[in-house]
């Protein structure tokens, strides 16, 4: 309990220690690095890594060639992978391997970026909130961002460099301002995927888990007019590995952390969030694998959704474990009582917060579900809203509308609209009369809105004839409606866009609601507190994750759990000794037909000390040579309490070792011009 | 806040306050009544009263006539209809009206009891422990409890009165030890049930919700000999109901409330069973709901499991809410501190408990998954584990055994096994395979049970080869197995049997680890508690419910939701207007046909202030004269956090009035002679 306490009061008041910190590139603390581990992690090694370093829609990634080869977790292409899929063949279940170029499939909608420049416009942001009620300055704030994004973009398309996209970015909740500079890849082609059965061995009984032998590994490549792009920046591959105790770095987009929020943020997420999502996802998760004992084609169907959501279940589980640590609340309370005794701020920011969240508390429940989208799971209600806001939002000047719709965002909407993924009815009318009937349930069947949507019809009925009667799953109606803005959306009698608009004005009211009364207030009160931080400790202290470019630092290392060490890394045998022939511990024939070829000894996974959360998936494990010494892909159990703390006893990330990427492309695929470019033969 | 800390400070260390408690008969605050709402309950009432008033297998119910007639909850008989119903013909959907006493049928395993009457043994309990370890303590006051139930029975057998079921109660954790002693009827039968459409009316959305329009009655009949049994002591109904504000009490079985736990035993609640249960019940709620999808017979199978299931996902939803409240904890600790402070206990019981909840979450996963079943959720798995477990405990002496597996417990397991109830095979997979599952999941696919189990295959292979292969479905195999004993059980190959043996010696080391290491000290200490308790604040205090009989007493009121004033009293016409043609907020036809009929001013449901919990299903409402003004069936959403305190603002009991029973019977069903027996023509 001591060694939790103290470990907690560290991180919310001080420099952070031991391994910890999630390093913005400008103020990763190489001298601190040099001291602890005699390694030099020089400007041109930060330059180098960062322009190698690709983000994509949820996960990190790495250009591996020069000619635009990505290497990221098979976990993080799934998606494309689902989309390329039919009902009766599974590339989740079958893998991809290009035989050439000419056969690496466009995944849609995956874009990837690099980050090439940022700004610091915190003193911009600052003075267009002086004075300012907080109501006032939340709304200013938002245009300010919006205006600095939209003239960075204008900058730059007509500088040599191109078009880049500028997205602003809030660190330390407020306490500074960026502008992000990103070079963006849109034409992002698969490349190479394993089966299933051995990229998730172990599936979901093993996530999180190590010891590990899961060969999360895939390949995209960048293109630019139609062709590979030219990639000067790009990590070379160490097939060898590291060494145990060596000092690794991992470059990645880690995607939210909450170790700043204050006690009363902690206690909300702890009553209301938490345990409303797991029961929620864990009746997805009944009505998802009921419904995939039908026939394996639906079993099929279900699989990438089902990972995704077992994924998250097994995060929001921990997480409430770590905020049921009466400890962590009491080091809050600590720590937040000794920065108010030297900061003296009058009003007290963190009363400000408590009195927002316990207003939160009251407007949760309908803002998730009118406005969250948890009452409308459905790919198709998503399209009605884009189409439904979007023809509204774009009538209005770009600073005007709701960040999210504005000119710098317009083109990936447009992108996820103008996909041409294929949609599962049967699934839509699963997803969505759950989430109808789990609305009437929390919000009650006397709500007026479930008054108006439920009167004559169940959940089940009415997502049934909603998803049986739309046009929305034609991308043409999609283009025609988004191309046609709001006239066309006006007039259209379609099922789900009359949905859409018919609940629009009660899901905007909410929201406007939680921006006045929750997020302004909390905005307002964030900002002084991370003021007084840097005022009373300095700016030597890492943000929280927000998807940004971060970068770690630690060494390859396990840990002790009960007693018994568990040593850093696995090798292959043991994933043949484990394998039962039946999901999720099943070899593929492909490796069955391979066995006698393969060297049992090869390095299989790696845990490592490096501080990481969701969003690092696909991140490149480094040398101080700056090339890849492993592929994240997981964290160990207690890794997920990190979005809280960092307890550096137990906290470990896990990555695939080269050397079984190696083996598999060598042995079992025969993938032998990937090898050659990747200077592995 | 400070209003619920009073509140708790009140029930955790003084004598109650308000209309909170529930009494024993024999300790009831007569005294109190009498100068709170001027009103006498005399012994002559008390007795009169308990006699009249029955313990059913989950729930409470009351003699209604001479003749055996029970009224109590349609919920309370959902069971029995399930159990009398065909995959084609379902009770539960239909309803059931006995033309004649010719028709009445025989509730299988339903059983009904009457208290005549209770015994103080504490003083032998206490003897028998004296100077003994926890643990030899825990050991030796089960042996004395043995050994008095059976002499009680021994005893009673030879007297005049007949053979009673005799059964040690303890009473404030320990602080008391009671013989309780039963009246048995083995032979209850179905009488009447309205439809679930009707009974349920509002479904789970609904539930535990006021306003509130939900027909929940049914009747039963017990029988002697074959031929109704004769009741001298029932209790009559006054079909106009109670006035608002009148004094009205509840005579039943409160199941189990928690407020004389510690801090440390609240918060292993908080962080382990509850969201575990929750995490659990929601995955199978999904899994049922899909399920009944397939088709409509499919659907009627899985609606009694799944009402129970939702209902039980409600409460422990309200139950973590009311856990998360810190101020409730913290009244704890005050509480605590106080009783501390003037008892001078050493050692400190308190940090007794806290030790040993420390090591009980630990132990809780594998507990609950290999001995506490749910890893098992199987019917016929629940058999075979009984025959085998049954087996070998009815080798040993009685007071060697098992508690359960007692000469008093033993009629009850034989009539569970030779009960000929259907059983589902696709419900017994989808059951058996989603707990094996999440065995894998919570004890890991390393742990060597599950590697005993699960090496070859999946969890639903093995569960699709067990219930396929079992042969326990049939009563002649269960009538044999039991009846031939050890050896028989020793011989059988039934898959299902093998399978409990040979999970039995991993689930009694676990149990025999929870009971030494967790019972047995929290057992002592709690004991200590209780005796200093009574110590301080003397013993007019009220125990935690044990599903044993308690009376209470409170008024006809509503309450202020959010500033809104909640009227005490529904009536038919909203039903009506609430109806949307969709279950579970269909009218069955029944009532359609006769709503030109039907008086719309008719009282339906009725709020009152007095203190109950599940268990209480089917209790009586009574006025000062003894006689029934309602039927519990519920309570509103506060009223679940009344596991943990009792508050007076705003929890309240749901009853239904009588005149809608009446309505129904004359006007909707035209059941003249149940009318006649209730002397309501």
């Amino acid at each position: 309990m001591r060694g939790i306490l103290l470990v907690l009061i560290c991180l919310a008041a001080l420099p952070a220690t031991a391994d910890e910190g999630m390093w913005t590139f400008d103020n990763f603390p190489a001298a601190r690095v040099q001291q602890e581990y005699g390694v030099q992690i020089s400007p041109a090694w930060l330059d180098h890594v960062r322009l190698s370093t690709i983000r994509l829609t949820n996960c990190t990634a790495s250009f591996v060639s020069p000619e635009g080869l990505i290497l990221t977790n098979h976990h993080c292409v799934e998606s494309c992978l689902a989309e390329l899929s039919t009902k009766d063949k599974s590339l989740v279940e079958l893998g991809f391997a290009a035989a050439s170029r000419d056969e690496e499939q466009r995944c849609t909608g995956q874009m990837a970026d690099i980050l090439t420049g940022v700004q610091n416009v915190t003193d911009t942001v600052s003075k267009a909130v002086i004075g300012l009620s907080d109501i006032a300055a939340n709304n200013a704030r938002k245009k300010t961002l919006t205006t600095l994004e939209q003239a960075c973009e204008q900058a730059s398309a007509k500088a040599k460099t191109g078009k880049l996209q500028c997205q602003a970015v809030s660190l330390y909740h407020g306490g500074q301002y960026f502008l992000y500079k990103y070079k963006r890849y849109t034409d992002v082609r698969l490349v190479f995927a394993p089966e299933a059965d051995i990229a998730a061995f172990g599936g979901d009984p093993d996530n999180f888990q190590f010891p590990r032998w899961s060969l999360d590994f895939s390949m995209l490549r960048a293109y630019e007019n139609g062709r590979p792009a030219k990639t000067p920046n790009f990590l070379r591959i160490k097939f060898n590995g590291p060494n145990a105790n060596q000092a690794v770095f991992v470059a990645g987009h880690p995607g939210s952390t909450a170790r700043e929020l204050t006690r009363s943020q902690l206690e909300f997420e702890r009553d209301l969030p938490l345990p409303i999502l797991l029961m929620r996802a864990s009746e997805l998760r009944g009505r998802y694998i009921q419904f995939g004992k039908t026939n394996p084609a639906d079993d099929r169907m279900v699989q990438a959704p089902l990972n995704g959501l077992q994924n998250g279940i097994k995060v929001r589980r921990k997480e409430l474990d770590a905020l049921n640590d009466d400890a962590l609340l009491a080091g809050k309370t600590e720590a937040e009582d000794k920065l108010r005794a030297v900061a003296h701020l009058d009003p007290d920011p963190w009363h400000a917060i408590e009195a927002a969240t316990a207003r939160e508390r009251v407007l949760y429940l309908p803002y998730t579900f009118l406005e969250g989208g948890a009452g409308f799971i459905s790919t198709l209600f998503r399209d009605a809203r884009l189409l439904v806001r979007g023809a509204d939002e774009r009538m209005k000047p770009n600073t005007e509308r709701l960040r999210e719709f504005s000119d710098a965002w317009l083109p990936t909407i447009q992108s996820e609209l103008y996909a041409n993924v294929p949609v599962y009815p049967e699934l839509e009318v699963l997803t969505l009369s759950f989430s109808l009937e789990r609305m009437r349930e929390w919000l009650g069947p006397d709500h007026p809105l479930i008054r108006k949507l439920l009167t004559k019809e169940s959940p089940d009925a009415l997502a049934t004839r909603l998803i049986a009667e739309t046009q929305l799953d034609d991308v043409k109606v999609r283009e025609r409606l988004w191309g046609g803005g709001k006239a066309a959306v006006d007039a259209s009698l379609d099922p789900m866009i009359e949905l859409a608009r018919a609940i629009d004005g009660d899901a905007r009211a909410i929201r406007k609601q939680m921006e006045d009364e929750v997020e302004a207030p909390i905005a307002a009160a964030s900002a002084r507190i991370a003021a007084a931080r840097f005022k009373a400790y300095g700016t030597n202290s890492y943000p929280d994750a927000t998807f940004t470019l971060r970068l770690n630092y630690g060494t390859v290392q396990g840990w002790v759990e009960n007693g018994t060490p568990i040593e850093p890394f696995t090798y292959l045998g043991r994933a043949f000794d484990r394998a039962t022939g039946s999901p999720p511990f099943k070899m593929p024939d492909s490796w069955l037909r391979a066995k006698s070829q393969l060297d049992m000894h090869t390095p299989f996974c790696i845990s490592t000390s490096n501080d990481i959360v969701g969003g690092n998936s696909g991140s490149p494990l480094l040398d101080a040579d700056g090339e890849i010494v492993g592929l994240m892909f997981d964290g160990n159990i207690h890794s997920i309490a990190g979005r809280y703390w960092f307890n550096a006893q137990n906290n470990r990330a896990i990555a695939l070792h080269p050397a079984i990427i190696r083996e598999a492309l060598d042995k079992v695929y025969g993938a032998k011009s990937l090898l050659k470019e990747l200077n592995a033969q």
